[in-house]
């Protein structure tokens, strides 16, 4: 099959290393040439371009740029398609983007790849990066069956674990899952910065450990990302923060009003939760 | 030195071992009898006994009992000590138990090794668990100097790095590092927890990757020790909380106006200040 990848960073570049040893025929397009260049050595693809022309023969093409461009980007290629092409993006929101999508062409299929690093860039692009991890795809009412099927074959020949979902309940479990920890985990670090008494402040930068490195690890993240899913994913993170925070002042007035009983009773109900959404 | 120990769990009987190695000889004190029976076969005491008579020949005692039964405890040995003895604790804060122990022991000298493990007991109890971990000495006006120096050349000996303050100074640190990431990190499992759309939960559990099992893995932990801490640093964790709310309420405030600078501004002093508390 011929496939497009259009954005070549982590995870255009993965994608195309995988797909290229299951003997597809990748086409790249980057804004770039110096990227375009740098795929075709590193045989992420087996042709790469500047000019969406190069996009004609693909028979899938796969939007891998940051949310903001998924949209414009489509936009500006979808002129060069061949009429029966499919495109899917992996964007890590998607009912906005697939509101701002799916009218532009009409096989599109949304999609995201829950497979990512520290890093980013076609540097750290790797192969087999997306096996054993989730790969949501998010359909709506007006999405061609086949044009499902066939991105679906696709993902779960990358080893992925395939789901499929409406854009909103995605989006709400990501806002569960992704989103509100970041800002959880950010609210931690900004509360430490906030205190005053400069002894405390250095003894608690001193003593932190173990607990305090892995409840703000993705506070400290990458802000540009922080901002882009917060932007995008704005009406359920939201929503999230509203129950967060009423359980945050339940924990406060049990903890005020010395109400032990109750407070190991949600501790313990945290404690018999968590299994249900990580397997350690 | 003849060093006693009280509790013979995880720290007591880790503390055991170490001291021993160094040629200490050490005279364990535990309420149960099969308690002091392992202790001796495993080789972390050199003789144990359930009546504290066996704390007569101690130079030092640490009292290494749950956090309730510090005050208790010494109570219950001290009328067996040697006039200058000098007694030292474990307890995880240090305001509340050298506020109700000094009183207790003219040669007190308050102490928390922050090294732990998720299981408990003596049969976890290691060699070196306390190298290169912090140990805080929380001497106070009374405290004889000459008790807070043996106190701390027996703790260098250990490896740990050796930390000293006000009672007050440790809790508010501890409450920033190590008792608000637990109500931080529980509050987003019982947030999670209370999404009502069965869809979005049963996504969120599937999807729920590295991200959330950091953010989340304090918050899962042992209740009665998350009710422990709430206990006994009540004051300065509801300082802490109310200055994490402020910090919640105001990454609120601009995911709602979408006041996206100031978000990404926040984001970045908070990816920032993490490594003055982690070097990872």
């Amino acid at each position: 099959m011929n496939i497009g990848i259009v954005g070549l960073g982590l995870i255009g570049g993965s994608l195309g290393l995988d797909l290229r040893s299951l003997g597809h025929k990748i086409l790249g397009f980057s804004r770039r040439e110096q990227t375009c260049q740098m795929a075709i050595e590193r045989g992420v693809v087996d042709d790469a371009s500047c000019t969406p022309h190069i996009l004609a023969a693909a028979e899938v093409v796969f939007i891998c740029t940051p949310i903001a461009a998924i949209a414009p980007t489509t936009q500006s290629v979808v002129p060069y398609l061949s009429r029966d092409a499919i495109v899917t993006d992996a964007g890590s929101v998607k009912k906005a983007v697939v509101e701002a999508v799916a009218p532009l062409w009409h096989n599109f299929v949304g999609g995201h790849p829950m497979a990512g690093k520290a890093e980013s860039g076609l540097e750290v692009a790797e192969r087999h990066l997306f096996v054993g991890k989730p790969y949501v795809l998010t359909p709506v009412d007006t999405t061609p069956v086949d044009a499902v099927k066939t991105v679906e074959e696709i993902v779960r020949s990358l080893g992925a674990n395939v789901f499929e979902c409406r854009p909103e309940d995605h989006d709400r479990a990501v806002a569960w899952i992704s989103h509100l920890p970041v800002i959880v985990s950010g609210g931690l670090i900004a509360a430490c910065m906030s205190e005053g008494d400069r002894t405390a402040l250095e003894l608690a930068q001193q003593l932190a450990s173990s607990g305090f490195r892995d409840t703000s690890r993705v506070g400290g993240g990458n802000p540009e990302l922080g901002v882009m899913m917060a932007k995008y994913n704005r009406e359920a993170l939201l929503r999230s923060l509203h129950q967060y925070r009423l359980c945050l002042d339940e924990f406060i007035s049990q903890i005020k009003a010395e109400n032990w009983d109750s407070l190991e009773q949600q501790l313990t109900r945290n404690q018999q939760a968590r299994p249900k959404f990580i397997k350690e």
